[in-house]
């Protein structure tokens, strides 16, 4: 367990932009990181934009021919990498060949045999260096960091974040009501990656209001991650549903105190009612934000105003948690149908989610063509088709491409998904469209029974359960039971796979 | 009383756009304001900048030749005035050339008599328009806003604000600690006049966040502001120290509900401890921001740190609350000796406060003279002389032009008027500098005792009261006992005044 100040880290990053310096890093430069949740890769987060280099951040989950992809794509001069990922490094070193030096992060008596060179241990490399840097004036538009989001197909696309987007995203952020809701007097924990997004920003957040932060290390567990918020007292928390879920389970069972956790953010996708109602059950508020790669990510976050709290039932005022919320005061939006027009402000017409704004990306990375189809005339085609209602407050429905096309009706796979997720013997659910000779295209959904109904629950007694609450044209024509839904390496339902395993019956 | 929604203002926001432009207003002409703290004022706030025109609010208080000059300077093509400032508007209609029409806020019926031409009624004007506008897009660094700060000597200087500066500085004013503690829940009431740096922004703060606002009206009075934070259940006051005073005795007296009052924010200047433990008594939380027109305003706030509250003494809280707090996020600062030092962290070693950042102006508007008086290498002196504690928080302990230089050494003004302030028979003191043949300077003290203490109070006390708590070449030679201190433009005890009246002795 490391544990220290923000002076002390000051003097680290002094220490490792120095030798940043060192190794030839020039203004520009990538600096590629393939690293967990610690308190070294928070260094490399700040020395290296902050010398005037680029962060480039590699999701540790990639397939071999993307990592290729990303690190010749930026040009990565030094990778960053924990001890975990040599292995991963060494099988595609010959083919990186614009990496000068490879650092791992650890002291240099347990630094494993590797085939990497030149090759430094992190702690030896920065205590070399003075704790003293001269930091540079930079325009605000000099790039920061380097993103790269998954691709339905084709290679990851980059998105290159200038200093100006990442301080007015955090700004931002910071703002009441509609930013993540951690001040000075916070204590958190991001349970998602570094690597994703820059682990939300959170890392810069808490530096920006002096919050702390706990890391949660190298190959954590739910256990360890329960741990950490006892321990630490931790107050808010970040993760994806699925991370949070299992978070709920194993602290039911352990007892684990839980005292002092006020927010749970749900980054990734959005909380279910269950999911909500079991942290307020231990007096929880679960946050709800909508964001990408591309938007920095923070462009929306719901919150239950005052007049709804004063006026909605307890039933009402859970459904609106589960929506997206408001966009980010400073992001301009609109909402439109496939024919051009805005829609309704009725919590019920749907459209495209349309973005663009101080902080958001309008272009990925040397890539003109992928760019051309998502940025038209400023602004930015999320995909996401979405209701607003009449306070403004937005709710993802569905993704263009996940939506269910059944005899000239839209089906919202989403909505099926939540309703799966509420029968009280389902743990997971996900539901993609597969292709019909009649209706175009029906639904098909994929449930996990909780462990305790294996075997004992029915297609039947799901489709049951639908009857009232859908349509009869939504009900899935096949419920499959499975052990496990594949995910992506961002941690979503891979419903390109799932498609594709329908496709192959 | 007025009470709309914000969707209500939006409708006559668009109708004030369409008369504007039907008056001949184009982009990046000034449009003048002489008005109270009202819905209307608010209206043009918002018109007036997004058809691409700037704001210019002119201070009720100004004398004849500064607004002259800066209507002048400023080229006002339009000017919104109430009625109470026809007279002062007609006495100086003919040498303002630039003004083609004046518009008086209210309905033509009620429209006195004037010799102002073209006149017309604000109620009538917007009424003949249309409530949609088309919004122009434009450059992020278009002029917005144009606002006076009253000189030492000489004419009013200008600070032009862009559409950027004023959007960065709400949006640091909108977060948590480092903010103004105003959310969607809150309901706040500004005391300080929508004159004085856009009424420190409150107009357009709580529009990004969904707070209510009110409006205090024409000729308002200490009694009206406390009936209406009571009938309106008011959560967020703002005002200065001395409106801040007497409504604390007016409440007191009147035995007025305050209980939905949290947070009351001390402008211009700071509150003392007797200021700070009055409202604490009544669980209000007192916070004092810090800065200039030249910083947007705010680029400090005070908050006390966590850590603080759990360490500190009540004593020791109280004193850290009279503190100025800790420099905005994004705002850059340094703290300066005489001779170029950065001063030490140790809560007592003085120096000038110097900043910069994105929404700080960085020039007078038309006034390279007295622009290169007061930034040099893009730094702001501020003449704020400050104390950094090892945490970071700054304090003012003089204007550079009020310290006492005596015998060598200086001594803070401001110090001993807060020492002053503390003696329970004292109401209000100032303390300047005059002239002294031996040391140089010597401190003079005006006091204004508590009504029931005139005439009973004697200079020996005050004297006594002090000898314990300051070194004694600190203790003002001449204590003098008088019914009030004049005050400047913008309510600053107006020491120019008061050193020239001791000079005339």
């Amino acid at each position: 367990m490391h544990r220290y100040t923000y002076k002390d880290m000051y003097g680290r990053v002094c220490r490792l932009a120095n030798a940043l310096e060192g190794l030839g890093v020039e203004r520009g430069d990538a600096v590629g990181t393939l690293a967990w949740n610690h308190f070294q890769h928070g260094e490399i987060y700040f020395s290296v934009p902050c010398m005037g280099a680029v962060l480039h951040t590699l999701n540790l989950r990639l397939f071999r021919d993307h990592l290729i992809h990303q690190i010749k794509q930026a040009e990565d001069k030094i990778i960053f990498l924990d001890y975990t990922e040599i292995p991963a490094v060494e099988a595609i070193k010959d083919k990186i060949p614009s990496v000068k030096a490879f650092v791992i992060m650890m002291t240099e008596d347990k630094l494993p045999k590797t085939k990497l060179s030149p090759v430094y241990s992190y702690e030896d490399l920065i205590g070399k260096f003075l704790p003293e840097y001269s930091w540079p004036d930079m325009d605000e538009n000099t790039p920061a960091a380097l993103l790269y989001t998954t691709a339905t197909t084709g290679m990851p696309k980059g998105c290159l974040y200038s200093h100006r987007m990442l301080y007015l995203d955090y700004l931002s952020a910071l703002a009441v009501d509609a930013g993540y809701h951690v001040s000075e007097k916070d204590t958190i924990i991001c349970l998602a990656p570094m690597y994703h997004v820059l682990g939300w920003g959170y890392t810069y957040l808490c530096q920006l209001c002096g919050a702390n932060q706990v890391y949660t290390g190298i190959h954590p567990t739910v256990q360890d991650f329960c741990n950490l918020v006892q321990n630490e007292r931790v107050t808010h928390m970040c993760g994806v549903p699925t991370v949070l879920t299992d978070i709920l389970a194993a602290q039911e069972k352990g007892k684990i105190d839980f005292s002092t956790l006020l927010y749970v953010m749900s980054s990734g996708s959005l909380a279910t009612i269950p999911e909500i109602k079991g942290y307020a059950k231990l007096g929880i508020h679960v946050l709800q934000p909508w964001g990408m790669t591309e938007t920095g990510p923070l462009a929306c976050m719901n919150f239950v105003r005052s007049d709804d709290w004063e006026t909605l039932s307890e039933k009402q005022k859970f459904e609106k948690m589960t929506r997206n919320g408001y966009i980010s005061p400073g992001v301009e939006w609109k909402v439109v149908t496939p024919d051009g027009r805005d829609v309704k402000w009725d919590g019920k017409e749907a459209g495209e989610l349309l973005v663009r704004g101080p902080w958001l990306v309008n272009e990925y990375f040397k890539d003109p063509r992928r760019s051309a189809e998502t940025w038209k005339a400023g602004w930015m085609h999320t995909k996401d088709v979405v209701t607003v209602d009449e306070t403004g407050c937005i709710k993802i429905v569905d993704r263009l491409g996940d939506m269910i096309k059944s005899g000239g009706e839209w089906i919202s796979s989403v909505d099926i998904e939540s309703l799966l997720m509420q029968h009280p013997q389902v743990a997971k659910a996900c539901v993609v469209a597969v292709p019909h000779p009649r209706w175009e295209q029906r639904p098909y959904a994929f449930v996990v029974p909780k462990d305790e109904f294996k075997e004992k629950i029915r297609g039947e007694d799901i489709r049951n359960f639908l009857k009232d609450k859908v349509a009869r044209f939504w009900i899935p024509d096949v419920i499959e039971f499975v052990d496990q839904i594949p995910e992506t390496a961002v941690g979503k339902f891979d419903k390109r796979l799932l498609r594709q395993r329908v496709a192959e019956k």
